[in-house]
């Protein structure tokens, strides 16, 4: 089994609603991301997935967010909490893939290279994933 | 699934008894701490598990170990190696947040958050881990 | 279970063969690498495996790569990509270790330690991995 992991990163603004804390004010991150494929199948070049289409991919879905507030994107009508950014990226990376020919949607024993998880950092100490595998 | 990580840090003296090596010397360490939290229900608020409170859960174990001898430690009588700091911090966090009623403890198949590992780093290029769910 | 990850580097020139971007020309990185062993059984000392040995013998497999242009290495008649470069290095670490009289080899079930990833960094934002548990 081979994984690949690239990072991207985008800074915006949001706050949460119904919060009791300091996250209830409008505030910002430099936020980091991780996307993670997996797969079991090399192509002839010895790559699972070439990291840049994969890194093209995943800034192009992370550039939608990029200074921006969250909160006033359609997609967040709920919190834009970390665990709902990393599941919108992850939607909005396979999506992007698929519209250049490459399938990375999950399924149980697929060989082929899926994308497994996304990392959202709001700080270098406070990270969510969302993971499809598990 | 979804997962959560926070981080923390602590400064300590430790030696390894019986051992052929550096590490038989006291010596110290900048540990730095992480936490794992996963589950697959969010709350509300659209967080697995608030950073902030499994943040001082974690703050407050290492806070036992912080600038200590952890050999002089009662709970040490053990070698304070990096894998049983690492349980330490495990079961201290699980207790920690018990006691302010959210169980992290880990079930086979729960769908709400569990501790699932802590990751204790003696420097940036030791690490150990401990998980429950493998 | 336990876990214990230590980190290496190395320093290479090499490129793609058949490749149409940026990585076909002959560059070089900063290779980092990690190895990871897991296993359920500490020894006296309460370690899973001393940080000293894995990474003497993962510091030993990338000073074979060290310096060197992949390209023209013999275990590389094939492209170089990251994928493959974890995969030598863990057959490296597997047997460097064995010729010690430690035994890392993959047995699903085993409980002593077993070598089950090693991480391969182009750089900070692109990684790959190769793993024998999953």
């Amino acid at each position: 089994m081979f994984e690949v992991r690239v990072t991207a990163d985008f800074a915006a603004a949001h706050f949460l609603r119904d919060y009791n804390g300091k996250c209830e004010n409008l505030h910002g991150h430099n936020y980091k991301v991780y996307a993670h494929v997996r797969g079991s199948v090399l192509n002839e070049g010895g790559m699972l997935l070439d990291f840049t289409a994969l890194k093209g991919a995943l800034r192009t879905v992370c550039g939608r967010l990029d200074h921006t507030n969250l909160n006033d994107l359609a997609v967040f009508d709920q919190n834009p909490s970390a665990e709902r950014i990393a599941k919108y990226i992850y939607d909005g990376v396979v999506a992007e893939l698929a519209g250049q020919g490459v399938d990375l949607s999950y399924a149980a024993g697929k060989k082929e290279a899926v994308l497994f998880a996304v990392d959202v950092f709001e700080t270098e100490t406070s990270r969510a994933r969302y993971r499809v595998d598990e």
